[in-house]
């Protein structure tokens, strides 16, 4: 398993485009578009959301049809949810625009938007986007990673990766592009995320794969807890690297299943350290649970809590928010047995023994938590299980980007 | 039933005192005194966070006890949570050398705290505080409205009411005060909430009034998500008034009823409206659900949404954050029916009509939403219950208090 340059376009056989087509954004890209020269089998995950974006309900029924994918329009200005029949009605009409210019099957053009909430799309600058994404795409890196730009909108860097892994004997890559930042509290899927892989996969195995892996990645992040309405993983293998077929519950899936988590795991980490306005990553770990879902809901329950996100941006180690926050995850536990360390580039403390506070050092406590990535661990003593949870700082920028976003 | 000026003291035979121990504040009031003449029924409710804060555990020994109660200690400097064996001593404590200078029953000494966690009373200023208390008690209005005072911490006014009502040709007092600005996100209660009435009314009446009532009013408020280590309700009855004894299921218990909600709903929405940072007070209304837990669901969700609550901060007319927050309340609806209207004392304005923007005034908008008070009313169309919940915007301020909170 390694991990190489690039995105989406990493995987043989996978184009990817980009252009500015002026949705909401002026002077910048805001289009993307991603290409496979051979039909994909493909997997998806979506928004628990009940308020559904059109893109996501038109999504899920090419998923879960007959009709292989090819291609990908993602567009980051007008997110197309709440925007009813009309709102679906332009998504059948994009993956039809789609489908002429790239002669692929409409059935199969797969559709990704986010943005504002409740605006219509501007189906002429969409349809002359797509036009330019079809002539401009390619097969290259750099084409890899300005689509994932394109799909920004207050991300501050954009998210892509991959690896390659051998499956008896060939060379297999699976690589992916993200995009994340507000509205981030995925339940059962996430944000926009989509991955490639070249690999020779049963379509059954590839959603097995996927739906199980966004559980322990995407499903542990959150921003700002609000569940999206336009949360959407696809996960396109278009068998170019013609591996012997992976199937359930060989090795070879085993290894399928490892370099999905590494790249889900990566981009997951850059959405919730990409969040609105952070200035640092917080990883939560908590360990001698007695069961995963036991340390997956308290770990959770702590990078959620507004006060112990604001106490990070002050770097001040004020651990009662962060057992406060254990306390009212649901799970039951023994306060007076939790150890609770704090960990960084800049060194590891602990802070609480036995649920009782140490004679710590508040200066070597603040250095820690200065660094752009800091981590706490719980241990609940329990049992054996452990999980971890993603989250990010609650500062003055998350107020600045949202108390007027839509001017 | 009429509102009167006052607060814990408008009640006959309590009293009220106030003083700087300087627990933790410097240059301010930092402690509070309930003290009743007459042993008084108390019923409480307490946080359900599995972290309870010491005073929490020492309360609800108090008031599942025999004995009754004469006196509630508090002080806003320190929480006394997370402190373990020695932080319930200080308790003990503290309801000794109360008894002591009062002249009361250690075991019905009830205590409330708020502040830092984590941190050790210094028992020696508090029972200085408690002799200053004990001196300084007495039933003047004034002093009720102090003691209201003294209990703040990030609060930026003091929360009192009081009503009188008849009983039977009797004249019946029911007061309270409150605080709560941060760590706000009751569940099966709230921070620290007093009340005092002179009704004669039966234990299990009193309880089962308090018990009932919070579901509406305190469980239905959110500043930050955060469920504290320390709420606590706690209702005092001495019976001063004389009035025929109120039991269960009668109309002077109904009465009793709609007191306590008034006085409930009005502390509960204060500290809605005076969260940490807040400008605005909002008000969420679920109606045509077809159940009120449905409505309940739906209503606090959307108060709790960072997004939402970022928007009325910016007093932006982004409906579709709240329509997402619906969405992923767990509770189901059809996004396609629901209507959704804004009001406040510039007006009420119509926004979406079954699930779709009408073309309404985004300047009109902005008015509504730039006043103290906001309300969105969210119609579903499924059946004829509905709810209410309250919370307020996340602002600059709430990053500015909590970012370095202990500092």
């Amino acid at each position: 398993m390694e991990i190489i340059k690039g995105g989406v376009t990493a995987a043989k056989g996978f184009e990817a485009g980009y252009t500015a087509a002026g949705i909401k954004y002026k002077d910048r890209t805001d289009m993307a578009l991603i290409y496979s020269k051979k039909p994909c089998k493909t997997a998806g995950t979506f928004t628990t959301n009940v308020v559904k974006a059109a893109p996501v309900q038109w999504d899920r029924k090419v998923v879960t049809g007959k009709a292989k994918s090819q291609a990908v329009i993602v567009n980051s200005g007008i997110a197309n949810a709440c925007t009813g029949a009309e709102g679906y009605g332009y998504c059948e009409e994009t993956a039809k625009a789609a489908a002429k210019v790239l002669g692929v099957n409409a059935d199969g053009v797969l559709i990704g938007s986010t943005g504002v909430i409740g605006m219509q799309m501007p189906m002429d600058r969409l349809k002359a986007g797509i036009a330019k994404l079809a002539e401009a795409k390619n097969s290259s890196l750099e084409n890899g990673t300005l689509a994932a730009k394109a799909i920004m909108t207050t991300d501050t860097r954009e998210k892509e990766i991959a690896v390659t892994f051998d499956i008896e004997g060939t060379t297999v890559t699976l690589g992916g592009m993200a995009k994340g930042s507000g509205m981030i509290h995925p339940n059962m899927c996430t944000m926009l995320s989509f991955l490639t892989t070249d690999a020779a996969i049963s379509k059954k195995a590839l959603q097995k794969a996927l739906s199980e892996d966004i559980k322990d990645t995407y499903n542990m992040i959150s921003v700002d807890g609000d569940t999206s309405t336009n949360d959407t993983v696809l996960l396109l293998a278009n068998g170019a690297a013609k591996n012997e077929k992976i199937v359930e519950g060989t090795k070879s899936f085993r290894t399928f299943q490892k370099a999905l988590r590494i790249v889900n795991e990566y981009l997951a980490k850059m959405m919730a350290g990409d969040g609105e306005g952070a200035t640092a990553l917080l990883e939560v770990t908590v360990r001698g649970a007695k069961s995963k879902k036991q340390a997956k809901v308290i770990a959770k329950s702590v990078v959620c809590s507004n006060l112990t996100k604001t106490a990070i941006a002050g770097h001040d180690a004020n651990w009662g928010r962060i057992l406060c926050a254990m306390g009212y995850s649901g799970e039951n536990f023994d306060p007076e047995k939790v150890d609770l360390f704090f960990e960084s580039a800049a060194g590891k403390l602990q802070i609480i023994e036995d649920g009782t506070a140490l004679d710590y050092s508040e200066e070597k406590a603040t250095e820690i938590l200065s660094q752009p990535e800091v981590r706490a661990v719980a241990d609940i003593k329990m049992g054996k299980a452990s999980a971890t949870a993603w989250g990010c700082d609650l500062t003055h920028g998350y107020i600045d980007i949202n108390a007027d976003y839509r001017s």
